[in-house]
């Protein structure tokens, strides 16, 4: 078995809509040569993640092996592509590949690290491509919700794989390139060994609608609003922000931007030629000092993120700006699964100050920027190949996405986070599990997340916090008696004692029962005393806290 | 101004959905004799309230007046109606009225919290009333998502107050009163002051449907089905489980349910004779010997929670049952905003078992329990209220709903919680407003949400806990080093250095050079030391942690 093979490994992303990572490989066995396809991040909650700042998957394979990396290509411009880019790149020490704007994108989040800008090289289109050792890889443009998205034609010896990125099927897509059914004809031409493809909306039973389709709605909504307009949306949704400020400025207003993302991506854009004829832009401090109706700010926040724009705006005064009665505040997006809590809060803050709210409920005002069902037939149908291998998507998805290819008659295989694909026979075959997750960054610094540091936070949120102190003087007796703080706890037991109180006498009466065995040993009076503090809380309040003991000795 | 006054003021349900608690009251100012309209619970989350268990409304304000408390009403037995009964009754001290199957639940409560079931009285319904102080309180059935719901006639000498509780126009219920022009038209003759209305589906633009239309869907689906079938639906829906266990019934299929909510609700509807000729029930023990085509699981969880049956199901066996490739599960439910979180992992757990999930993103197997806009003009326009005053709503339903009143030519006001609305005159006008806000059951102690206790849980969780110990000498001179405990931070800074021994080397030099002036203050170390501690950590791990000093001195 030392023949070479063509390996898909689905590092991130496969199993869960975000913090997208694919590894392709071609040669013998445990030799080949890899690349690496987007390298994205996913965002915390407080659930699951408390204090975390950013997640991206664990490259701890991919890192053990970086001799054999050629190079890391990004599909497009969204933070679960390319949000990782800057935290991983040392540890993979490859070069990253991608489009203009793409690229843009990626030297920024380079930079803040520190490194320098020639680590990414900007690519044309397909069919130009890159050599990457076994490889030639090339951009093909398809349409999507952020500028120069591309599915990726990745040639190898063994065969052709198309990898579709996150795409839709839009023909009038506002910016950037429409999708183009004689360009994609030409990829399938030589044959396609597989199409590795996005499954977000596999169960979106109609037809995508365009891009071009929410613009005459945008329009009518601003030009009747009377008071201040605000819209929200992906700030990587160019073709939006684009409809929104050309609506705004024929109704006469003023655009301003607010939200560090939306000046970056705009900049981005116009810096990249992506953008042309965007409408002036204001200052915050033009626009305390113009007429409210004359005028439009684009703002970002639009999942309820607590620190962008949109939040802040609900909160208060930003930047000198507050909303006032009869204002507009459009979400032209929707709410991803997880966010509605935030995006909610935010509504009702807005309607505390009397704003009219129009969010996505109707449908008029966002469109997906995914494949539907009938969309995903239709590129299975035009790229035609003999395997598909559904991505991006939850467990759900992939499922129902396998289902559909096969129900077409084509072979599918279900591939979650860690299951290496062989794909160079003509059905695909599981080669191997590898050891998979996510890694936290935490402050500044990389934790695993399953080193128990964030599931000890989850345990003080949940439980509160008991410190115990006790010291031990030089004959292993007890110093005065133990000492108790409380942390996230209720101050009060039953009968309205104070609960270190009770505490306190319970770990004295415990120490003055103790037996030397327990008092010359740390870990046993630890264990005992948390015993001790478990059940009082228990018993006083009706929980049982995280225990911390500390013992100090003479000694 | 000593005259008589009819008041109105929320506690909980407006401005948002959930612990509802309405107080009106009848007297001169500060002295009105007063009845309490339900008593809600709303549910904790991770983000605002980790590890809290249950979540009511702060009745502070009620308890210092409660030699004035009439009577409590409870209109239906949903959790955020009835849920805080047993946890509020010894503070209130007041008799709960409650028709048959409410009464039943509410009994069940007080009884856990070892009050005697007199505590509560059944009433029969309007136009028998009961008498409480210068009220007369009177039941009006009306069409809701669980039986036996009811508005609440309210007469006091300034005149009749119409509480709709929560309510659907639905005539054909499958399981209690259908909705009763009639009855309604009777309720308005003598001219309504004001009807205090249900507002949580304001913004749903079409009539309601009714319960009866997801019956022939349901049917079908199960009818088709091969393997074992699982439904989740909120267990104090009885219509629905009646409708899921006879279409399960009908197709040969023997039904257990699963999950003590089940359990609880069906029992109470069959006690009090709301259901009739419900399909003879099997247990877990029996599902387990048939065949999977035979069995239909009824089961609670629908909105994601971790502990019910659902949730049990999905992650693997549960009272010994496990379900495989083929078997269906349908949600025939809503997600309420906020849980989307916990439903979607169950439905990628039970994709990964191979199960076959449908939700309600089709909406042939739900039908919301509340009125939708055309129908709560339709309510407004048989009970022909002169004010209309906006309850169980978020502030954006509230808005809403204030809005098309006065759009229909009626008085309406948009009162929040702790707004005291005078009802005496024609227009409705704030009285006074009252300080209000959540009590958390916290484990076994009912705490203040602003107590502090969460709000240390949530930094904990953020941020991290460091503990400090340092023990002073009889001199005021440090023994030793400082001593340090990490919980939830990362345990090594930069350079690869744990974080203690360089907190603890930060500590050592900082006391080194204190003055006797800090060292002989505790509260001073305190604060510098925790200083310290969070420049270190910001250093090493760029967080900034909660930090408690612990200064045990030998003097």
């Amino acid at each position: 078995m030392s023949s070479e093979r063509l390996i898909y490994l689905p590092l991130g992303g496969a199993g869960e809509i975000g913090m997208n990572c694919y590894v392709y490989g071609y040669g013998a066995p445990d030799k080949e040569r890899l690349i690496v396809v987007d390298l994205g991040v996913t965002f915390p909650d407080m659930d699951g993640s408390p204090g975390v700042d950013l997640i991206f998957p664990d490259v701890a394979w991919l890192e053990e092996r970086r001799d054999r990396i050629e190079a890391v290509f990004i599909t497009h411009a969204h933070e679960d592509h390319v949000g990782a880019v800057g935290h991983l790149f040392e540890r993979l020490g490859a070069k990253v590949y991608a489009r203009p704007f793409t690229a843009n994108i990626a030297r920024g989040k380079l930079e803040e690290h520190g490194f320098s800008e020639q680590a990414v090289q900007t690519c044309s289109i397909w069919p130009e491509t890159v050599t990457a050792g076994p490889f030639k890889v090339g951009f093909v443009p398809i349409s999507h919700s952020i500028p120069e998205s591309s599915g990726l034609v990745i040639d190898s010896p063994a065969g052709r794989v198309v990898h579709s990125g996150d795409f839709k099927l839009d023909e009038t897509p506002i910016v950037g390139e429409p999708f183009d059914p004689a360009l994609w004809a030409e990829v399938a031409r030589p044959g396609v060994k597989a199409l590795v493809c996005d499954s977000t909306n596999v169960f979106s039973p109609h037809e995508g609608r365009s891009e071009a389709t929410v613009g005459p709605e945008i329009e009518t909504l601003i030009s009747n609003a009377s008071g201040m307009v605000v819209a929200t949306t992906f700030a990587s949704n160019v073709a939006r922000v684009k409809t929104l400020a050309e609506a705004g400025a024929r109704a006469g207003r003023s655009v301003c931007l607010l939200g560090r993302a939306m000046r970056r991506m705009i900049e981005a854009a116009i810096q990249t030629g992506v953008l042309k004829d965007f409408p002036t832009v204001i200052g915050p401090e033009d626009v305390v000092q113009m007429p409210r109706e004359n005028v439009l700010l684009l703002v970002t926040g639009s999942q309820g993120e607590r620190r962008a724009a949109s939040a802040q705006l609900a909160r208060g005064k930003f930047h000198g700006i507050t909303l006032a009665e009869g204002d507009l505040f459009l979400f032209s997006s929707k709410t991803i699964p997880g966010n509605e809590r935030g995006v909610i809060r935010i509504i009702n803050q807005l309607s505390e100050q009397g704003v009219d709210v129009v969010d996505d409920s109707s449908g008029r005002y966002h469109v997906s920027g995914h494949a539907n069902r009938p969309d995903l037939e239709r590129l299975q149908q035009i790229v035609d190949p003999q395997i598909v291998v559904p991505m991006h998507g939850e467990h759900r998805h992939l499922r129902e996405h396998t289902r559909l290819a096969q129900a077409n008659g084509r072979a599918a295989v279900l591939a979650v986070n860690g299951m290496m694909v062989d794909l160079s026979g003509n059905e695909p075959k599981v080669a191997e599990y590898v050891e998979t997750g996510r890694t936290y960054l935490d402050g500044s610094v990389q934790i695993g997340a399953l080193d128990g540091i964030v599931r000890d936070r989850i345990r003080m949120a949940l439980n509160g916090h008991v410190i115990v102190t006790v010291i031990m003087d030089e004959e292993d007796e007890p110093l005065g008696d133990p000492w108790c703080e409380v942390m996230g706890l209720s101050e009060m037991g039953r009968n309205n004692t104070p609960l270190v109180d009770i505490l306190e006498a319970d770990l004295g009466q415990f120490l003055g029962r103790a037996k030397e065995k327990t008092l010359t040993d740390d870990d046993r009076m630890e264990d005992e005393m948390r015993r001790v503090v478990r059940q009082t809380c228990q018993a006083e309040i009706g929980k049982k806290p995280e225990v911390s003991v500390i013992v100090s000795r003479l000694s």
